[in-house]
């Protein structure tokens, strides 16, 4: 990956996307560049789009825009659980989904489990709008594999959010059913699963994968969709699995309302009008999806 | 604009946004190049993306999405309008809006007004996917300045689209005040006008100066969003602006059900999901948008 002469220019730094498309920033500064067990590290600092974290050379986070994928992979299932205390996050080094998970009051233990201590590392010396979360009294990070985590851990969470990279390379299990019985096993009876589940316009088969794993061990599954500036094709998803919660039908938005919180992102009509879902899309996922409550 | 070294790369078509961001297209082949007296024209065959159109640099259709797009800019107003027979389309030479606007079955009229002619030449040629619309015999193309056409048409329409390109180059008198007030006198009393209205993330700004110029005019102005895979960021606005109707009080859910039409984007929910803003976007354009009508 971006091993082509033009992809070395010292001016940008580039995402190779499936040999289709090539995205590129333009490069003020390399700040940290490392290869773990798992993947290649780079946090750069762009011109435009503030500090950015690659993984493999591909976009994970970018400062501009991270608050719009960070805000709907938390908020979403934070405001449909009615009091959710012990939050699990797996994947999600760079902090993001943490900080917005503490946000909300009721939070009182939050678990990251988080693969690859190079990423940890990386963005708490250089991304600390992220990071920073990461040292709140009530957040423990374990650099730790996330699938034998869920396979071995006594330990039960209302809300769990898988934020993965893509189902290549270390992420690959975290997309797999025995990883989501045991997830099942790990969450309270009223407890949720969000996951990222991928580009609608390029891996829709990706997300009929992982929603038919999902429909093999929850009885709720849901897709929601946002878009995200610096990933491919701009509009992606995350998967909504639940014992019994219904997205739409156990939101209240009166919560979102009374919270006292203030998004730059996600709000009450946000939150209803990511579960619409474009035409091509349903028809791709028909059967996979549960019917929503009347709201 | 890509005269750069890297960019005259013959494996790729590359868009330059800014200077802060480069994306590149794999290149099948090269079908049409020409410089109009507005712009350069590039139509191309890409991997992965079909044959796209580029004006002066600028991805602006791609086969691949230009579904969503041309869905957008075109039902949202067809399906809030309760009957529309005359529609003007200003811009938008590639045909793709036509295409769309003609599967109403109540629309007797088409006008199409392009400034370029190497816009049409080059679709025509090369993009039948969204030219063909043009020979529909309901359909008028003529080659002309939108902004004169609008000062001095003595016809009158139900619908007009503006679709336009960036409020640079031949353009930007498309996004002023004194061809909003022709739109207003072209309009039929209760017509609807729907633009092309820039980038949320990057051009908010323009949707700004624009929704101020439809404000002085109408007494109806909204927005609503979609996603644009080619397009940089990846989300992307119209204007909805009228003499009365509402987008979503005045929008009738059975006519999309007993139309018959089937899209590949557009749906009831999409059309209502579409209007729902993310925060930082209402904030920035509050007082700039109309209440909606109870629905």
């Amino acid at each position: 990956m971006n091993t082509t002469k033009e992809s070395q220019d010292k001016n940008w730094i580039e995402e190779k996307f499936e040999d289709i498309l090539s995205i590129r920033y333009r490069l003020k500064k390399r700040l940290f560049e490392g290869t773990s067990d798992f993947q290649k590290i780079e946090v750069v600092e762009t011109a435009g789009h503030g500090k950015m974290l690659f993984n493999d050379g591909l976009a994970m986070v970018s400062e501009r825009d991270e608050f719009v994928y960070h805000d709907m992979i938390t908020h979403v299932p934070m405001f449909v659980h009615p009091n959710p205390k012990r939050v699990l996050v797996v994947g999600g080094g760079d902090g993001g989904t943490v900080r917005e998970v503490i946000r909300h009051p009721s939070v009182e233990f939050c678990h990251l489990v988080e693969i690859d201590p190079l990423v940890v590392e990386g963005c708490r010396k250089h991304i600390p709008q992220t990071s920073k979360a990461l040292d709140d009294s009530r957040v423990k990070v374990s650099i730790e594999d996330g699938v034998k985590f869920m396979a071995e851990t006594k330990d039960r969470f209302d809300v769990i959010i898988i934020d993965s990279t893509d189902p290549i390379g270390p992420a690959t299990p975290l997309f797999g059913e025995e990883f989501y019985q045991n997830v099942s096993s790990v969450l309270n009876d009223d407890g949720i699963v969000v996951s990222q589940c991928e580009s609608v316009f390029y891996f829709l088969e990706a997300q009929v994968s992982l929603l038919k794993v999902l429909n093999s061990v929850f009885p709720k599954v849901h897709v929601y969709n946002y878009t995200n500036m610096t990933y491919p094709g701009g509009l992606w998803s995350f998967s909504f699995a639940s014992k019994g919660l219904c997205p739409l039908k156990d939101f209240r938005k009166e919560k979102v309302e009374t919270s006292g919180l203030d998004f730059d992102w996600y709000n009450e009509e946000i939150h209803k009008a990511s579960f619409c879902l474009p035409t091509f899309q349903k028809k791709k996922l028909s059967g996979l999806l549960s019917e929503f409550g009347s709201y």
